[in-house]
């Protein structure tokens, strides 16, 4: 996992916070598919994701339509659901524009 | 730790995403003080961090000025210096505007 090449802003990013439940029932595999399946709809831009109790994930997004679009996603409206029911004892979501960002690489400025 | 308590959108996130160096050097002590420096702060409203490999910090806050001040903060800006001199080998920093959020806890609406 590295840090998601971002064009320059403004951009939106929906930013996903959770605690899991002890449930794994195919989590891992959904969750893969969940990054593959983001990757190929439009408008998306990179996401970053660390979990250490919390779990943290950040995707990247073009506009707020791509955004739509994504939660609308037929095979993500399911893993949602199934999100609730079974893996997720709380989460929040939090949709956003990125105004502004700035980096640092190894004493550069990226 | 657990999920952000924050009022209702509209509010101000900074995520910062980093990789960390090898080097430990008082990094969880300083670590630890910036999250005291930051509650202290005026318009300050939470944070949620998680690090496996990539390390994800996202800070919560009322308004783009009180960004500004914890920016421009002493102690920080002190430790700012530091880890890019020394804990750090990336990071990014994005300042967003939450436009919009929602969440879920035990099969309720938060």
């Amino acid at each position: 996992m590295s840090i998601a090449k971002t064009p320059p802003a403004p951009y939106y990013a929906v930013i996903f916070t959770s605690l899991r439940s002890p449930v794994e029932d195919s989590y891992g595999e959904t969750s893969h598919r969940m990054v593959e399946l983001a990757q190929a709809q439009q408008g998306y831009l990179g996401h970053e994701s660390a979990r250490d109790g919390l779990g943290i994930t950040v995707s990247y997004w073009e506009s707020l339509d791509a955004i739509r679009q994504w939660k609308q996603q037929s095979e993500h409206l399911l893993a949602q659901q199934k999100g609730r029911i079974t893996w997720y004892e709380v989460y929040k979501v939090r949709i956003c524009k990125v105004e502004r960002d700035y980096g640092f690489e190894n004493k550069e400025i990226l």
